[in-house]
């Protein structure tokens, strides 16, 4: 099949390591989160309270880390869940995803915007325009993989389309909910 | 076995893209514990001594740079040795890891806090609690595995049984470190 | 052929942990770009007009971290789409392809530096420069596999040729680039 | 033979999945190394003088970044030919490969250290040091390797041993240079 592909006019990368680089920016971007937490500066190094309060003053810091967290999972994991329908890769859906990885590999400044300015409306609307874009791109990868052909024909009609509208539904929600956050920001 | 996996209605992942993602977040993880690591600021800067002097100084990061690169090197042990087991992964299971592999990639940040503040009792509660969550989420994601019946019938109930009481001890003596702990710290 | 080539007095490196390597730095190299994207310091931490104007005025680090997220992308698929037709790899070709990932994980500082300085024409020469060393050791590499029998017996001699040439005119493109751009600065 | 081998008394993990770690280990430590490569602060900032001899001050930082990414690349390339002769991994091998592997991911501070205070014998000497340890554990490593049965009966007895021999005589060479800098040090 591999071989096969390589002669194949669609062909245009090895699917296993483009899975390889996406799981790699996926692990990277996920612990990379950490690096936001700062470690805080004390005035008695050994006064327990006074940790604990600066701790409790970032918790929107570590609140914003386990939901990015989350998230950068969730998105991995539909990532996945796609990926395994694809027979090879286009050099559309090259471009496709490697947009979807820099929306990804984005996220640990996003999630850092909101975790330093929770109570600022514009980090939370970045935050929410960061999954729109990864999620419209990973949307139109989806749709262009079926026009040129790469989905497993295994994969039903009826499901191949299942998961279209379903991705196309939660490309619109995300969509709403910024477009909703950009006009409330704006009227400000 | 894959692609019949892929018709179970527990199969939501291919297993080795999450032991990927999981070596993955593990190898970051210890390799980031190196930025903890702080260059010291030297008035001479030719000065064997005084660098001599600021990198004892800096003791406790450099214990807990190889203390916290021991741990993680042991948990990804442990994740290996039960991963083997496992025939494939459930939602449940994705969920339990992704909070484990959560606590991992927070772990520089603990370590970094005990080696700042090593005196500080709640550094050490704080990494204590770290360990004491990804124990207790890795028994679970044992425990569930066995009820999804995701675990490889190779494996008798007997050895089952030990690795399951082997993981609930740890995670019971951890409780019992951190409860302790936390009473001392209150009772101060 | 694995075992084959292992007495084959060419062989040094197993191909695919290699490969590994090379994913492995590109993925870090892509990810590791958002570490140069700071938070700003407000002054009112609610503002959304304070806020969108520092982001605004850190607009070519954005645009830099696209650019260098994109650059790298391509040079890894180039990597890619040449490294498969390699049947092993020689020391001359490990020793070239280090250069080679030297200069890809010096990337992020290079983006970095154009980020910050991109009114300020050494940034680009030094962005400019990393590019051109990068096509050249790749082109050596290439010229070299077929120097050492590396390439697949598969590949046409046509094709190898082709894609030779296409390596040497990206090369000398940059470098011209590069002279340009220096001679330019020298004149200032 | 994966599945004979868990049988086997001496198998702790899957050497996939390790190699894996240790490719991924080297792979980030070598790109971290970035990371100590600071933007400078310029006071005009379009001045390409400037930013020349800013750039020219921080060149021992630069050679630092070269050399240790060459010595990584090094270090990761022999660890890639002895483990192609192993048939298992085993506890006290496992042990010593996280030694080993803390070394590798401790690198990018000691190349910090180099390249901040290049004229300090003490930042000399933590280096040295730390490839000596790594050599050590190393040649243990493979000694052990040899003890437990580890190593594929197709490697000759008398490769083994001038594998081994190679081994020693680095870690004793390094021993040496470490010991002769550390006179030097003290004498002064």
């Amino acid at each position: 099949m591999e071989s096969g592909n390589s002669e194949h006019s669609g062909y245009v990368i090895n699917k296993t390591r483009l899975e390889f680089v996406v799981d790699g920016i996926f692990a990277i971007a996920m612990t990379l989160l950490v690096l936001e937490l700062k470690i805080p500066d004390l005035d008695n190094r050994d006064s327990v309270h006074e940790l604990l309060n600066a701790l409790v003053n970032h918790f929107p810091t570590f609140a914003s880390y386990l939901l990015s967290f989350l998230v950068l999972g969730m998105l991995w994991y539909r990532n996945n869940s796609y990926y395994r329908h694809f027979l090879f890769i286009s050099k559309g859906m090259l471009v496709s995803q490697l947009l979807q990885l820099s929306v990804a590999a984005f996220f640990p400044f996003a999630a850092s915007l909101m975790g330093r300015y929770p109570t600022n409306e514009l980090s939370f609307l970045i935050y929410v325009g960061c999954i729109t874009v990864y999620l419209w791109s990973s949307f139109i990868n989806w749709v262009w993989a079926k026009h040129v052909g790469a989905i497993d024909t295994q994969l039903s009609r009826q499901k191949y389309v299942r998961h279209r509208n379903r991705q196309l539904i939660g490309s619109i929600i995300f969509s709403l909910l910024f477009a909703i956050y950009l006009v409330t920001l704006s009227a400000n």
